[in-house]
């Protein structure tokens, strides 16, 4: 339960092939071939064209009942089926972080239903969190998913709920980059 | 209401002088004549004796309520009285970081009155979380109190009262340093 660092390196190598960087909101990324998930690195690798750091860390909101479920469901990284991912960096706003604990928490699940939709997407599709905020890092939030490619109707319904809850209201930066690899 | 980042640097230099370093629980700290408190630096000052590090963030556990009156009755650091501070460097166990939020909480203030006591002490004893758990720092945390010395044994109290909760049984690692500066 110790945390542990990432690097998203993106650049001419890495297992991902990067097939598209939309800029959802704010500031674009730049285009890049490759794209590597280094869990454990705190250095970037030489002739990175830009890299992300975030820290895979405690859960912030979840309750014991949902922490259970989700635990229950969600499968781990790395299946063999899985050869489409998409990584989400987001940062929200001051707003939201100057919310206390209770009121961010009832906007992210009583009123957003972050949770809830999750779990409707699993097991079909993978996720791990890397918070990024503490570290002074470019994004508050990295959100990786894995799937298959016939699941890839609902990675989107899920990314497209939660971009119209009350929640997204206090993102001011999206990025969704599409990514693949070889079976 | 961005992160700060913070270096505490002990060796021969910065404004506060080392009375004592106890060890309260696990490995202690190096002894050193004086301390530095300085916000914005990320890179150790040269010739520290040890450095460490965290980050001004976004509050964890706070409703609504407790986080007005916290905000209502506590000062600012570097009042000119305040020629005591105390800092205190704290981790935490798995058990603690791998409970769910609700049940952290409930350990937090419905059982061991964090919140509570803290106010207490207020406004006499000033205080200053920093989070180093996400930085993969020392310490999960580094609390700094700063108070005139005839509230010491207010400060005193207030520590003793919280050593002796719940939440403190999940305490791994406590190093105390009292330290003072001309006034």
């Amino acid at each position: 339960m110790g945390v542990t660092p990432v690097i998203f390196a993106a650049g001419e190598t890495g297992e991902w092939t990067i097939d598209r960087i939309l800029a959802v909101a704010g500031e674009p990324l730049a285009p890049a071939a490759r794209l590597a998930r280094i869990e454990g690195a705190v250095t970037a690798p030489p002739r990175a064209r830009w890299v992300l750091r975030g820290t895979r860390s405690n859960e912030r909101y979840t309750t014991r009942p949902e922490r259970d479920e989700l635990r229950r469901v969600q499968p781990e990284l790395g299946r063999a089926a899985s050869t489409e991912a998409v990584l989400i960096p987001i940062s929200k706003s001051d707003a939201w972080w100057d919310l206390p604990q209770d009121e961010r928490r009832a906007i992210f699940e009583a009123r957003s239903g972050h949770v809830t939709k999750g779990l409707g997407a699993l097991p079909a599709v993978a996720r791990r969190l890397y918070h990024g905020r503490d570290l002074g890092a470019e994004f508050d939030f990295l959100t990786w998913f894995e799937f298959a490619p016939e699941e890839r109707a609902r990675f989107d319904d899920l990314v497209g709920e939660l971009r119209r809850t009350e929640e997204w209201r206090y993102v001011v930066r999206e990025v969704e980059l599409r990514l693949r690899r070889d079976p």
